[in-house]
């Protein structure tokens, strides 16, 4: 149904709807649960993945259409699950949502019935050469916390749901045939020789089989045991070794020949299970745990009940989740927002033991105390507007848990630094800066308890000046990063400078004059990197020259950028926009630069070699994090008609409720959070501010309830597509005359009352005092 | 002092003097603790490491000559020391004593003075091509719990001690050159490309590092981890990974170029660590354990104290252990005896933590309440003599700590089968048959109290009942292993039959009938392989035809036999040798045929392509296990002066007081255990039946103290080469007519006096009545 429904959507290309009156009538809107779809962004460029998930669940138990693929060509395939496929593999219990980069699809299952069981997956081209089956999407059903598809090769129903800790699968056979699971340890997503460093799988009883594998993957060394259990027991099993060409097989172990044994260790182990004919569907319960197989066990007996048990549990907590906002808008709009508060809703997932043991950054097994060890920090993407996100709809204990999550990382990394990019404790050095400190600070400031404030700055410190860290030791010692001494200074530079400037923040709001005194001028940084010639930040060598030659709009692994070009990363000055536009010549040369970044003719540009490139509004890259907070910059050149404007253009261009629907990956919810800020009016353009920066609404109503128990409300008058501009705001009834309002101001409730009109009003917020933060100018604040 | 001690009975060529009369002066004799001598076996096939090591102790810090060479060719270097090797690569941690088949070697120390420190170990051939260095012999010391040696290279003088769960090096460094030491995770005994899984080095401060190893080795994964604490601090270190050809590598973590980090992680890391100049010696404290860091860490601190304080604590305990026998005898004997004694007191090793963790054959982490999980159990070999030995010379909560760990690590088996050849807790399916039952209930059956009999039971039958462990499904069924099925098929027959009637023993003592008459009759199936026509125990197929052809001299791998052949093989009955007389002709074919495997002209057949096939006397094979009681078989046959005859052969040729003076590998104490107890006079042929078959002493006098406080004492009257047979026995001065003593005998403490005589008498203990356990003769004894 939901299936249909979405076709529908899709065959009427409904897409301008987002901002256009809705003709048809109405009727009553559906639930936020009924309205998700977590079948947006599995095609395309989005990366999610159409599974079965808790709200920050530990298991992620959805299709992988192909894991087949060798490292450098996976890309498509970051989340296991391509709607374009024809095939699907099996069905694995962890997967990144949105992530360009990729791992997990850990432990695949796959059901196959009749007599002719093959352990190998075989190719989508030839869907018969192994157990792959093919399948219909309009088979398909999913919705948070369930999924299910018809593998038709097998005329098998298959539904997943998840828990907290476990995954459950049922699978429904037909009567007539022998049921089967084929349970491949070979497989994950972005797989090459090697990948899996040991696996084993253990019969305990004929319901139960435990194991774990250790992989080298995205993470270096990543270990992950599982416990699983049938609802109807196992009538014959082989487990079976694939490698090939070992070069020491050491002593022969029980089982010869067509043995079955309980018992086997390698590094290429599949298993066929056998259940015989079934009268009933077969549930699979699987729990995992990065600790080991106790561990997993215990998490698998910390959450009892059967598939439908689980399934009723988990969408309860998805409809009071996704509850947090009452939206009305057009139908594209709410399943679009609802669709990304879901996927906001999936990490930083949780990563330690139901008895609070957990593996962290030091690959050791560490034990929390009256707290939930979380992980899979995909942080430079999150920090920005996922964090600050969750700060708003969530309970004060998981924003607690995150921070404290970070803090205990540090604690047990053996660099003694905070998190960059890490998923089930394990750190995999992915993206640049330490944008684990604005996320703390942003908690800090915002008043988030539960964590200790000196504790947390030391951390912060000890980050920031880690010398072998992206070349942080030239950083402090020159000020900038040099070019010649580490790629991507360029962005290196810039984005040190606003994390410092968060320490300082949270150093001066404790107190630590010193601390903020170092910090804040290290925050300035970013001007070593910026040359006033251009107008660009540029990557600079040790001897103090620019490198050249210079192309703003060249995009390059290891370049002077990340994932970007001097066109994304010279606007990333959050913490003093002011200064920055001072730099490049004032209000009206910055707004004609903006214009000309979002007008830039790109089509002679080929960005195909680089990778979560997409997107594409000229120079805006909206795909990708860099350009994120770029639209809402006129509003510190005294244009924010101009933000109005180019958010309707975003907005219309890079949301679509549809599979392919997500211009860029989702990157673990921060795209998503992006359009839930834009679509409320405003966005936290800096985090550590306590403020959000105006834009303009996309939502005719929406009340979001705080954590605090208040309620924040969005209303937008004449909120269609012929009146795309802000025409006046008022809050809590009072006119609001500035282009920001503060974390204090949604925390307190109240509503936000947006007019909208035809044309743009410019004389609304223009004015420098109007303007939000800039260290430079309300560096008190 | 000691190396020139040995040199000179070396020289002099006192081979001989063991049975021969003393002609020099003896002065005061030495201790034991001074007569033992570690260098003993570490040439020709002995397979022991010269390095120190406390009494079961978990660390074995010993020199390695080599560790470059490639798996099948590594024999010789199974310890990691060869006697006549020109140079030293380092100092590793963990050492086999006197294995066939290897591993460990773990993270390899070596001191390096100056400034070129090279990361490779280079070749022995030309020494100066890596960090390895020469040496000479007549610098080395080695005693128990004690190695020093000066590396000519580098002009350092270099000592070891080791405690239960810490090894100490201690360094003395040219003062005038910088001080470093190489650490190489890299290296182990056997090794193959990929051995290496994972490795982990991490600098905790500049006194301590830790880290983790996890190989593919001997054990098909197996994880040990390090806590190294340096008597003074880093002054610079580089962790180097030098994998090559890596697949996928994933992000740059910190550090570039020549960056010093704390961290290291990956599958080739060697680490230089810098020191500076040094006027004090440095002490490298290391503890290990297969658990975790807070494991090693933990460890390391349990054991406090410096180099001289270690080594004195274990000075201590070996003085006390090996105090265990006085020992009146010829010095060459006295030194063979306390060798074999120090060497019998290596192994089971305390493989558990400080805190009770240990890490089971199931790969997980479990923790003991109230004992020690001790492994490194070569059970093939040590249900023979060094496990009894043990029950006799050492506390018995050391002997409860081995079955308690035989019986959890069948709980923790994955098969639910007791050990087969277990190190570190990880299994290794090395050697046949289930060896852990005679030893299990041989202690049972000599009262050994602090485990569960029911507990120990229930693990043994699931050991013997396992249908895929080595066939055993046909050996139910069929009554034998057959050849056609799985390979060494005779050898495994008649060695399950041995071992079911250990568990018929124990059943019975404990009133179990119905288990007792299931493996009584088990205990029967070495008949099913036995061919009457041939007199030789022969492999049977399926279709209960012998295999042909038969070669009863031919060893090869998997062949009919295990390392041996049909020769070794046919005596194999310990539980029942009058039947197997019987069907073998009676006694005097069955004398003619011992005498005719001793007097087996071998000088045309040559075994080099087998190994651990050494120590021949005609086909009798000392340097093996399976031949270890053939010599006292005379005794069931009414001929022990033949037994006595048959020692002084063996003895005078087999055990020499020099480095090659093992003829075979010391298999974890069972050789030294077999000099032992016939130097003794008497040797346990048939763990189970709580007797030893007299053979002859080759002391003047022996007082072993008993672990219940009583004193047995050994005789023996005109001890020299010219009196070679036994002329009579008493047994606290009453006569003792048969060719056993029982346990109980030994443990009331006592006085065995023997009467040595120049001619044979061949009227002792001649009669049926007077020889020893029998199944079918003397089943209720």
């Amino acid at each position: 149904m939901r299936q249909l429904l979405r076709t529908i959507i899709a065959s009427n290309a409904l897409i301008g709807l987002v901002t256009t009156p809705v003709a048809i009538a109405q009727p009553r809107q559906a639930t936020p649960y009924d309205t998700a779809d977590p079948m947006i962004g599995t095609g395309g460029e989005g990366h999610t993945f159409p599974g079965a998930v808790a709200p920050f669940g530990m298991v992620q138990l959805s299709p992988d259409t192909d894991t087949t693929c060798q490292i450098r060509k996976c890309y498509g395939h970051a989340a296991g699950y391509r709607y374009t496929d024809p095939t699907i593999q099996g069905f694995s219990h962890t997967h990144f949502s949105g992530a360009g980069h990729s791992d997990l699809g850990d432990f695949l299952v796959m059901p196959v019935s009749g007599d002719d069981v093959q352990l190998e997956p075989g190719s989508s081209d030839d869907p018969g050469s192994g157990y792959r089956s093919r399948f219909s999407h309009s088979t398909e059903v999913a919705t948070p916390g369930y999924y299910a598809v018809t593998l038709s090769d097998y005329d098998v129903r298959a539904e997943m749901t998840a828990g907290t800790r476990v995954g459950v699968h049922r699978y429904t056979f037909p009567a007539d045939k022998a049921a089967h699971l084929v349970f491949d340890l070979r497989t994950s997503m972005y797989n090459y020789p090697g990948k899996v460093l040991w696996s084993t799988v253990r019969m305990r009883d004929d319901h139960t089989l435990t194991g774990c594998r250790q992989t080298r993957g995205w993470a270096p060394d990543r270990i992950l045991c599982f416990a699983m259990r049938f609802s109807q027991p196992l009538t014959g099993h082989a487990f079976v070794d694939t490698e090939k060409n070992i070069a020491y097989k050491g002593f022969q172990g029980p089982g010869r020949g067509t043995d079955t044994v309980a018992y086997r260790q390698g590094r290429a182990l599949v298993a066929r299970l056998d259940f015989g004919k079934l009268a009933k569907p077969l549930e699979v319960k699987v729990a995992i745990s990065s600790v080991d197989e106790a561990g997993a066990l215990n998490n698998l007996a910390s959450e009892p009940g059967d598939f439908d048990t689980i399934r009723a549990k988990t969408k309860a907590q998805w409809q009071k989740a996704l509850g947090v906002i009452d939206i009305d808008a057009p139908q594209a709009t709410r399943t679009n927002l609802y669709t990304a508060l879901y996927h906001a809703l999936i990490a930083p997932s949780v990563a330690g033991d139901a008895d609070g043991r957990y593996r962290g950054p030091d690959n050791q097994v560490h034990r929390t105390k009256g707290y939930t060890f979380r992980s899979t920090f995909s942080l430079w993407d999150t920090f920005r507007a996922e964090q600050p996100l969750l700060t708003l709809i969530q309970p004060e204990d998981v924003n607690a848990d995150i921070i404290r999550s970070l803090l205990v990382s540090q604690q047990d990394s053996p660099f003694g630094i905070l998190p960059v990019w890490q998923f089930q404790g394990r750190e995999t050095w992915t993206m640049i800066g330490y944008h684990a400190v604005p996320i703390i600070a942003d908690a800090y400031l915002k008043g988030i308890k539960g964590f200790d404030a000196d504790e947390a700055l030391r951390a912060m410190v000890a980050s920031a000046t880690y010398g072998p860290y992206g070349d942080l030791k030239d950083y402090m010692k020159m000020g900038y990063v040099p070019i010649d001494k580490e790629p991507e200074a360029a962005s290196k530079t810039v984005e040190y400078a606003y994390d410092d400037w968060t320490i300082a923040r949270m150093a001066q709001a404790m107190g630590r004059q010193d601390i903020a005194q170092r910090f804040y001028k290290r925050a300035g940084y970013w001007r070593n990197t910026f040359d006033p010639k251009t107008g660009f930040v540029r990557a600079k060598k040790s001897d103090g020259q620019f490198r050249t030659p210079f192309d703003p709009t060249a995009i390059n692994y290891g370049s002077d950028y990340t994932e970007g070009n001097a066109w994304q990363y010279s606007w990333f000055v959050p913490q003093d926009q002011t200064a920055l536009f001072k730099a490049m010549g004032g209000d009206k040369a910055v707004v004609a630069k903006l214009d000309q970044m979002f007008d830039y003719d790109n089509s002679k540009l080929d960005y195909s070699h680089a990778e979560d490139i997409a997107g594409l509004i000229g120079q805006y890259i909206h795909g990708n994090e860099p350009s994120h907070h770029v639209a809402y910059l006129y509003d510190y050149a005294g244009a924010p008609w101009k933000t109005q404007g180019r958010l309707k253009q975003i907005v219309d261009t890079q949301y679509k409720p549809t599979p392919d629907g997500l211009s860029g990956n989702d990157d673990l919810g921060q795209m998503s959070a992006w359009l839930i800020f834009t679509s409320l009016g405003f966005y936290p353009v800096t985090p550590g501010s306590l403020q959000y920066v105006i834009g303009r609404p996309f939502v005719n109503r929406a009340a979001m309830h705080l954590p605090n128990g208040k309620t924040f409300t969005v209303i937008a008058d004449h909120m269609d597509g012929a009146h795309p501009y802000v025409g006046s705001v008022t809050l809590n009834g009072k006119p609001l005359n500035r282009s920001y309002i503060t974390h204090r101001e949604i925390m307190d409730g109240g509503t936000l009352h947006f007019v909208m009109q035809a044309q743009p009003n410019k004389t609304w917020a223009t004015s420098p005092a109007s303007r939000p933060y800039s260290m430079s100018t309300t560096r008190s604040q």
